[in-house]
């Protein structure tokens, strides 16, 4: 069976500072036809799960927009024009401003978030050895934190009242459970 | 602290039949200014986590556009208009429509899949009790589908050489592993 959907056409419809919007004109495999695919175009992000001497995750609260509401997140940011390639420094960047922590990081996960409709891509990276940074990288303007560090248990507690609703932070979550033990 | 960014205005960029693409201007708290937000607004969709009698997990191959390859992912799909409040329907038929099989669904999750620019929020269930349809509801005209019983080791082995790289599949297969006691 022929899987493959051929471009024959692109109209872009807005080009943006975090994503741009494209509608393919598409031709369908074994003679289905034609459609159109409705795509969002975004740089991609990393994530991290930080793991402290303690072994506690650390956990970002901020709001986010797309959602009008507060979020608890592993720290995470999008990959900037030109860090295609540098992805784990960019993880590691992205640790130290939300956090005022730096570590070891190794690569767990790489994913696409919204498939049907986005080729947002994240890694997401385990970091451990984590040391405090006396004076780290400054939080963006537009960045309003607040950080913690939950045990697991505690982690698994606000997936169940409903306050960690994030895909990547969920992902990050049930790795520590599978692969470090939990608890 | 304050988190709340309110909505100082909203300018349409996109109304298609997927999402609609929005930027907001908003007032920051705790007196940081104003900010642009770029948003996707969708209508969310529902996955299944679907478990077979000899304790194989149900897995679509198809070919995705946005990331221009195929992928193996649980069955899922969009909510449609009006199935607000009826997301354990549209689960059930999905399921049915991928794979030709029903069963018991009950909710295990429910999150957002990228949530810095847009509102999807896909609800995963758990399917057990499966039993195949005799006359399954076709598939979508557009989709081209094959479907796959996979064990949860093989599931692991398609992460790992990157087959399976949608974040909703790798928390289902997680769970998996996490709470109905993995191999």
């Amino acid at each position: 069976m022929d899987f493959e959907e051929k471009t024959i056409g692109r109209q872009t419809i807005y080009k943006g500072a975090i994503f741009d919007v494209v509608v393919d004109d598409v031709e369908l495999p074994n003679g289905l036809g034609q459609a159109k695919r409705e795509l969002v175009l975004h740089r991609g992000a990393v994530s991290v799960l930080a793991i402290t001497p303690e072994n506690k995750i650390l956990i970002v609260k901020q709001y986010r927009k797309a959602i009008e509401a507060v979020s608890y997140e592993i720290p995470a940011g999008k990959l900037e024009v030109g860090e295609a390639g540098a992805e784990r420094e960019a993880a590691s960047r992205e640790l130290e401003e939300e956090t005022g922590y730096r570590g070891q990081l190794e690569q767990i996960y790489e994913f696409y978030t919204a498939i049907g409709f986005s080729n947002e891509k994240i890694r997401l990276y385990l970091a451990r050895d984590l040391q405090k940074v006396e004076n780290p990288r400054p939080q963006d303007d537009d960045e309003v934190l607040e950080v913690y560090e939950l045990s697991y248990q505690e982690c698994l507690n606000l997936i169940a009242t409903g306050q960690i609703v994030d895909a990547k932070t969920i992902i990050a979550i049930n790795y520590f459970g599978l692969y470090l033990g939990g608890s």
